[in-house]
Parts: structure tokens; sequence; C-alpha cells
């Protein structure tokens, strides 16, 4: 008996640590979390529902594929009026390269809660998106679409989608920010350090000094991506001193 | 005065006429009608909004393309829950394939409504799928994505959809309908007639009649489309009795 119940216990346990990791994740209470567990169950399980169906992400990749084709195109609908269809299509495909989803999968540290036979490192670089838009798939199916929208407008839209950048009028903010120093002869530096703390994936994280004082941070799974998101947050600080000056 | 007054009135009259024939298409209420003003506009009147953007049906189009992938995509996802991923994308351009989607802006006859500076029978026939696309757009911008999804439902799924048929296991029910009376020797018989009314484009209305009872109808713009749809609507009549037969 106490056996049991001490299965029960643990079971239960996993659980909640796996809510409180999909909130969190997710930035809102998950209702079934079951559409979140096989977002992250590996097809090398070969799990089966009680009618044979196979049980693992890759439905779900596909659902979440489209939800965040529509959310995004709605997204460039509304912020860019002047834009045709032609230019809609093309940033719509640069914000969903498989690229830069793979990014935001890596970022979310998503490839952590994947449970899988086989080793994880032996599992190509596309499952950090794949896995990121099984996580959009589940999230239809458990809150609808309003949700969806919400989480690709915080984790997508506001952490990574740039117009300006996208379409090529600034290719790289660190550069536009070493050259707006060099004019007004401020002192720029980038304070970079390895911070992957127990996370499968190397990180690494930024801090931005302008004349000694940091102005800005930036993690993320490259040196180069961390030092841009640093650059980003601080061209925004000085846009106003930047713009008029370049 | 009496002439502004005139203006006025016939303005607000052709509104009128518009919503009733918009609430008709769409099967629910309008709410803010220059969405679908503009689903209707064709480039080819030069038409700008008080910024300079040109108002036309193009973007709207875009957007609605889009919608119309991630609902179809959900709606598999959910009723063929034994489909792979493979499946579900081929199924899906099945269903949304340029020639299903004239097909669909026909039989509503939205070229009816399009406002535009060159003739008619001068456009494309893509026009058709064109303007299905664009007033999913503008549904989905006057009343959300839940109501684009009622009109999906209802126009493409409920009416169109057939999985069956998609998958290729019926290729024609009319056949099947042949088939299954020769087998138990009923009196099959088609009659078909133009039944365009004041359209502009090309209607036909078709009875089927079992041992001369009509057992029931189709009309759509072409004989075949026409025949088809009755077919379609007998075989789920006698469905039970054909399954046991073939």
């Amino acid at each position: 008996m106490k056996f049991f119940k001490n299965i029960k216990k643990s079971r239960s346990t996993s659980d909640e640590i796996f809510y409180t990791q999909i909130k969190k994740i997710i930035g809102f209470v998950p209702k079934n979390l079951d559409h979140y567990k096989r977002a992250f169950t590996h097809t090398s399980l070969q799990l089966k529902d009680k009618d044979g169906h196979p049980v693992n992400f890759e439905r779900l990749e596909y659902l979440g594929d489209s939800m965040l084709g529509s959310i995004i195109a709605a997204y460039l609908f509304s912020e860019v009026p002047e834009a045709n269809e032609g230019y809609l299509t093309q940033m719509r495909s640069k914000i969903v390269s498989r690229e830069h989803l793979n990014e935001l999968g890596k970022d979310l540290e998503l490839l952590d809660y994947l449970d899988t036979r086989i080793s994880k490192s032996k599992i190509g670089n596309n499952i950090h998106g794949n896995l990121f838009e099984a996580l959009i798939g589940a999230i239809y199916l458990d809150r609808g679409y309003n949700y969806c929208e919400k989480f690709i407008t915080k984790k997508v839209i506001n952490a990574y989608v740039d117009i300006q950048k996208l379409e090529g009028k600034i290719t790289s903010y660190k550069g536009v920010l070493i050259e707006w120093s060099q004019k007004i002869k401020r002192d720029l530096n980038f304070e970079i350090y390895e911070d992957s703390g127990n996370q499968n994936v190397k990180h690494f994280s930024v801090k931005l000094f302008v004349d000694n004082k940091v102005v800005s941070k930036g993690r993320a799974t490259s040196k180069k991506r961390a030092e841009e998101m640093a650059a980003k947050r601080a061209y925004f600080v000085f846009q106003s001193e930047i713009e008029k000056l370049l």
C-alpha cells in the first residue's frame, strides 16, 4: 500500500514540476498538461494511445506551424499598412524561417524538456524549431487561438521581430552603435561570459558598457546573438541621439 | 439641400443593400462594412486612403489565405486523428487548391459584388478564389478568428470537404450511384437545366431521380459539379444500403 502511495505521489510531483515549467515558458496557466507532454514526446519512444495512434510531437508541429503562420500574417498586416502582399509574404518567411525558429526554441531551452529514447545530442539542430512549433500546437489545443496569439506576440514578436532589421535597413545594431560611439567619442565595451547554468545548450551573457556604465544586457546561445541583443536594447536607449547623428 | 439629401439617402440605401447581401453570404452580422467593401474593391479603381495607401482586396487576400490555412489545418488535425503530418499537409493542399477556391468563390457568386473599372469578363478565372480569400480576411478583421472559423466550417468544410473523396477512395459519387443502381436494378436519372437567374456566372440545377422520385438536388456553376453535388447527397441518403452492396 505504501509502495503505491509513493508511486502516486512521485507522479503527481513530476506533473507539478512540469506544470510550473510550462507555465513559466508560456506565460499563462496550462489547463490540460497532456497536450504539452505530447509536444515534448519524441518519436523514438514509439508511444501509442489506446486507439493505436502514435503519440509524439509531429502532428502538433504541423498544427503549430500553421497557427504561427497566420498569427504572424495578421501581425504584419496591421503593423505595416503600406506593405503589399509581396512584402508581407517575404517578411513572414524571414520571421518563420527554420533558422529563426531554431533560435527561438534554443532560447526557450525547450530541448531540456524533451522525452526521448535516443541521445539528445544525436537529434539534429531542427529539433529546437520543431519543439517550438509543437508547443504552439499544444497551446492552440489547450487554450485556443487567442492564447496562441498571446504567446507568439510575447515570445516571437516582441522579443525578436524587428521590422527595420528584417528589411535590411539595419543589419547590425552592434555596428550602428560602434559607429555612433566613435563619432561622439564615447567609450563602448562588450563584456561577454559563458552563462549556461545547468542547461543542455551553451548560453552566453553580455553586458554593454558606455563610458564604463552598464546600459544593457543580452543572453543567447551564441556570443554574436547575445551581443546583438544587448546592442539592440542599447540602440533603443540612445535612439534619438543616434538618429540625429547618423 | 434636397439634392444633398438625395445623395445621402441613396448612399445609405446602397449600404443597406450591401449589408444584407454580406450578411447572407457570411451567415452572421457584419459589424464594419468597410472591410467587406475593401474585399470587393479591384486594383483597377486605383483607390487610396487618406495616408496614400492603396485600397483594394490584395492585402486582405493574403490575410484570408493564411487564416484559411490554419483553420483547415486545425480541422484536419481533429478530424483525422490517425493521420501523420505528411497526410495532413497533402489533404490541406487539396482543400485550399486554387481550383477549389475558385469553385467556392463562384458558387458564392462573389464576382457579382466586385467593384472594378475593367470589365469583369476580362479578369482571369482566379478572381473567384481571390475574392473568397479576401472575404475571409475581411471577416477576420471585422469579427476575429472564431467567426472566420465559423464561416469556413459552414461554407468550405460542411459544403465541400469530403475526406473520403479527397483521399481518392471515392472519385465520383455519380459513378458509385450508377454502379449501385445497376446492381439493385433501380432506375437512376439526372434532370439538368440552366438556372442562372440574374447572375453573372452561369449556373445549373440538377434533380436526381431514383425510380421517378426526386431524392436530391444540386446547383453549381458546371453541369458536372451540380450532378456530383446531387449524387453526393443521394449517396448519404442510401449510404448503408450502398456500403452493404459495393
